[in-house]
């Protein structure tokens, strides 16, 4: 016992992990990581670099967004604007809209631009106590436009306090060039692979599988080129259609299956088998005015583990408040509070595939925490367009709520 | 030309005002009311106190919420938790939740504690721009209570830049000591309008018309004594059925009819014939999963002025944010960006009878203005959890975003 960096005292503890809620506790914070939990009246004599008395708040583990489109140029409030207007969706792809918009902006942007753009988005979720982000590619869909994304995503993690997990998501959309040459360009999303691993961009890989997006086969072949790199796989399943991705992406032991709205048993059983988690985005679904819930009633019973993430992207889902996709997850979708809370901490930390560091609140883990002044742990899901973060730490540094400049 | 006391150069200006979009203009304020506005190309010379550069930001007339009960003790977080655990309203209310809750709470809570739980929420909607917000009475429901509550909505306006118009709402609920004897109630209404009229406590008279609520037959005896007092009158009209509410509010010339997602084509004629503006709560409506939205189209082709609010409530609307209800009005009701802003600002000051004097950029008006830092007015309506506001004039004076504490 060599004394502690940073101890928070007067906290109630909503530890996500096996200790439950613990009501009038305190937290320890040695070299970054969790170095003891407990009610106060337990608290072990330790000297402390730093005491902070938490006043009475709560104390979550930092919320993790689990999956974003964050980066990237321009956004589409023009599209949003005119399809209210009464200009059809087909306009607006015949008149260069839609996500080829976005490919076209980040094609366009240099690396200071795409960065100088992304971190007020990013800004705004860390405010309201966000400690972990995952940041997808997928608006390069070229070599050179996709490493600069995930260039940009690696060094978001280096100005501003949050950690930041990459996804490659090549397989995003059919870039221009390659209209009508689908499988062509799976082809060159296969080499990508390697070549960004090589450079350490890589945490994972992800794919669109969908109408219109690509096939299960071509799914398929990316996702084998991805575990011959070790790399782990997650997959946007059964957005709009069933297309078999969430029982392909668990034959692959994959981290998540992201959206799930036309999921079917099948699916959901190959997922509980897996331990793939089911990422839910409930902005897009309102944003798109969608109709067909994901089986979340399903879901709990099969014991598949349930994640809630902004989805943030300039076209089905401009969110940049995780706090508003909990009650969005709630209010549209009947999560429990407490479920969409375990959805942004240790369920969202699983879907990354770092439940062994992050997400609940446990000695040895790393030392990420929100601070909130509120009554109820139910309050960060009730309230809609209320921050009531008061302070986060971050690799055991304490930060006052991070604003965006 | 005796010199200016603010000087805003180099913004774009979406007036809201006859003069509509200038781009590449500048704004100047003398004695807290806009002195010019105009191309920065034609500005005067002229001195002024300080010069502030916009650096291309977009200035609006400050933002207006014109329906609001945001004065009010406690939250109902362990209802919502409640419920979706699986409790039934029935249950609720037996239990004493509900508005009696909010009712109990407020009655309980001294002018101080009201105040200091109160200061928050709205800091979070000023935080947005927002320059002017109406505050309700309502959770009172007896002389000393009520008038406690619009006390602390005029103490509100002391402690922070903001105007606040005061309504009063003792017909909004049933208190239980007068339960079964609502023309009793009533009467107590109307004895309070002249005592808390004397102590200038109220600016408008409102009242909740619903089988839930009051009749139309009681909230008439509410309006006659309002209107004998010359105090303009507004109505929580048609939310949950069609009581001929909205055509009750026109015949007494009233500000505004709110909520109406069951108006009837007469009630609608008869707002046009009146002037009364229809105040749009898309906040309830998420809330409370409701299915019949208001009739935006027929409401435009009558050429009724549309305001939206947040409703801010613990009960139905616990939304702080004004920016979030413009982005529900234009997703779930398909209000345009420009019909959203024009309902927050100059609609929504016409909401509270103060047309003349705020929610448009025009020489004379109140200089109460908010800067944004985006590309174009549709980005206020389009993003969601997200704050642009880069600055705030309050009366004149120059703020930066005012942040929760
Ligand atoms: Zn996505
Ligand atoms: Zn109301």
């Amino acid at each position: 016992m060599n004394g502690w960096d940073l101890l928070i005292t007067n906290i109630h503890l909503a530890t996500q992990g096996q200790d439950g809620i613990i009501r009038d506790g305190a937290i320890a914070v040695r070299d970054g990581r969790i170095a003891w939990l407990g009610p106060q009246s337990e608290l072990p004599s330790s000297e402390a670099g730093a005491v902070r008395d938490g006043q009475g708040c709560w104390l979550t583990p930092g919320l993790v967004d689990c999956h974003t489109h964050i980066v990237h140029a321009g956004n589409r409030s023009d599209e949003f604007e005119a399809r209210l207007n009464g200009t059809t969706y087909e306009d607006i792809a015949r008149a260069g809209g839609g996500i080829a918009a976005t490919v076209h902006a980040t094609r366009a942007a240099s690396e200071e631009e795409l960065l100088r753009q992304s971190l007020p988005r990013i800004a705004s979720l860390l405010a309201e106590g966000v400690t972990t982000i995952e940041i997808k590619s997928g608006y390069g869909l070229d070599l050179a436009s996709e490493a600069k994304m995930l260039r940009v995503a690696r060094r978001v993690a280096q100005v501003l306090p949050v950690r930041v997990a990459t996804t490659f998501l090549g397989a995003h959309a059919l870039p221009p060039e390659y209209a009508g040459r689908a499988d062509a360009y799976i082809d060159l999303v296969c080499t990508m692979i390697p070549a960004l691993a090589a450079e350490g961009l890589i945490d994972a890989v992800d794919a669109f599988c969908e109408r219109i997006g690509f096939t299960a086969a071509q799914t398929e072949r990316v996702f084998a080129v991805a575990q011959r790199h070790g790399l782990p796989v997650k997959l946007h399943a059964e957005q709009l259609s069933d297309q078999d991705g969430a029982a392909l992406v668990a034959r692959y032991r994959g981290l998540s299956a992201d959206h799930l709205e036309h999921l079917t048993e099948e699916g959901m059983t190959a997922m509980a088998a897996s331990g793939t988690v089911a990422v839910l985005l409930p902005g897009a679904y309102y944003f798109l005015r969608d109709t067909t819930p994901p089986p979340v009633a399903a879901l709990r019973a099969a014991g598949v583990p349930m994640a809630v993430a902004t989805d943030c992207n300039p076209g089905t889902s401009p969110l940049t408040s995780l706090l508003l996709a909990m009650n969005m997850a709630c209010t549209l979708w009947r999560l429990t509070p407490e479920e969409a809370l375990a959805g942004t901490t240790i369920h969202a930390a699983r879907a990354l595939g770092l439940q062994d560091e992050i997400g609940s609140l446990a000695t040895g883990k790393r030392a990420d925490f929100a601070l909130w002044r509120i009554e109820r742990p139910a309050d960060l899901c009730y309230a809609m367009g209320f921050n009531p973060c008061a302070g986060v730490v971050n690799g055991g540094v304490w930060r006052h709520a991070v604003v965006p400049a």
